[in-house]
């Protein structure tokens, strides 16, 4: 399994994954931009608006190569001459307050000396928090990581629970999920068999936002709801600007711009020392990602 | 003039610019957030909303002491056990997608070796280039400017080109303005002028607002111009997040998160790679800021 075939697989999930999402949102079809990098490959962004359930998302596809800079050196603490890294991207942003954003991250790194690794991870950000569905969440990628190595549930779980917070708020992003990075051999599983898993998880995806979707057709939404979505969309860009990895290392080292920030959301609000009524919904979902919770 | 009373009359300054505004939207009211800092000292934050002119504006003063930490010695660039800092900060995003976004910030930096240094800018922000309102904005720096050193404002205009400039759209933030930092007794002015250049600025910020939205009243804007607006707005996000020293470092260190984020717009949007149709008003804004201007 060498990085080609691996490229190859990935940019083949993201065109399943866009195919169950438009089926999902049955109206909307993703478009999609080519482009390459100067310094070696390229990609594939596709994106989708005003839909009927999803108003953006986007769902990125690259492969790209060439020598290792001193910034890339000093993010990951290794040495190489050049890189190979191959991914696929997703961001979720719904058009009804009641559906929450979904994002998904999987990701392959190679150096020259053959070092490598895969990293990932999912995590849901309802803008009001269903307990029922963040539980049905936990549990999917509980049951799908357990088929690989019953360790990396929990300890990706905590690493997502650590990654996505956002320090200045003294808030999760969401309800977590999971993340994992620089998963090789080390861990006991094939390299084969850690593709497998991040595949998987692709696949996953829109299972799991389907199943966050199903229910009650939502129409309207009161502007109470549609206010509080814009001032969640906010502390969604803040977690991406200030404090998202992959965002700040693909800007800051000169990546693709319309790439990196199709992860924005549509109209994102701030409102200064906003808070919510005592007891209210948006009370109850800031209170809980305010808190440590456990899933499954 | 010690760091009292340059923390008072900053105050004063900020009581004074708070009047002016509500003056000149006619309609809504600063309201007033104190607030202590557990490391010492303190501020207080004003914020405006929905006004007349004004959709979201915050008018902030603070004067914080304490421990010289790591992060500020990086930064700063200097030693010090112990620091004294003071500052009034501005923000105004107007209703109307006609008038502009401006930004002021004059600051007072004072190390126990009794180092000291004045900083500041003023930026302005149109969603629509006007060339004539950029002119008279420039104009009035450098007139202001040229009182305390003809050296000032071609300087600053120069650094204010470098900072307010997002390398990863290789657009600046708008048409520019001044920007200045560690200025102390070096430059040949004595503390006194020096402090009194940076009042003198604050003292003009409203002055030059009043001549910005000054001529027709406007009530209504068209979607295209409200959609425009949004995106605009978006890049200023962008901008903070991203690149403002003063947002990151607040952020990062532990700052007073509300007071620090009074900066962001109301409804910001974010499209992907949304072009402007050619020879639109907005095509020819975006121009604009691709490109390096003297305006005086």
């Amino acid at each position: 399994m060498n990085k080609t075939d691996i490229a190859e697989r990935l940019r083949q999930l993201q065109l399943h994954i866009c195919e169950a999402l438009e089926k999902l949102d049955g109206n909307a079809k993703f478009h999609e931009d080519a482009w390459l990098r100067e310094e070696g490959g390229g990609g594939h962004t596709r994106t989708l608006a005003d839909g009927n359930i999803l108003e953006k998302a986007g769902v990125a596809f690259s492969a790209v190569h060439g020598p290792v800079t001193q910034a890339m050196k000093k993010q990951l603490g290794h040495e190489g001459n050049s890189f190979f890294a191959t991914g696929v991207s997703i961001v979720l942003h719904p058009k009804h307050p009641r559906h929450p954003i979904m994002h998904m991250n999987v990701r392959y790194f190679e150096l020259d000396d053959h070092t490598y690794w895969f990293g990932g991870g999912i995590d849901l950000t309802p803008h009001y928090v269903d307990m029922a569905k963040a539980k049905q969440f936990h549990l999917a990628l509980k049951t799908l990581s357990d088929k690989y190595d019953a360790s990396f549930y929990p300890k990706f779980k905590a690493w997502a629970d650590d990654y996505f917070f956002l320090p200045h708020r003294g808030e999760s992003r969401g309800v977590g999920g999971i993340f994992f990075d620089q998963l090789n051999e080390s861990c006991g599983l094939s390299k084969e068999q850690l593709f497998n898993y991040c595949t998987d998880l692709g696949e996953l995806f829109a299972v799991v936002y389907a199943q966050q979707v199903e229910g009650e057709i939502l129409d309207t939404a009161s502007k109470a709801e549609l206010d509080w979505q814009a001032l969640r969309r906010g502390r969604y860009v803040e977690f991406n600007l200030l404090h998202d990895r992959g965002t700040k290392f693909g800007i800051y080292s000169g990546g693709r711009t319309e790439s990196i920030l199709m992860s924005m959301p549509p109209m994102a609000n701030w409102l200064y020392n906003h808070v919510p009524i005592e007891s209210s919904e948006e009370h109850i979902t800031l209170s809980f990602l305010r808190a440590f919770h456990d899933f499954c």
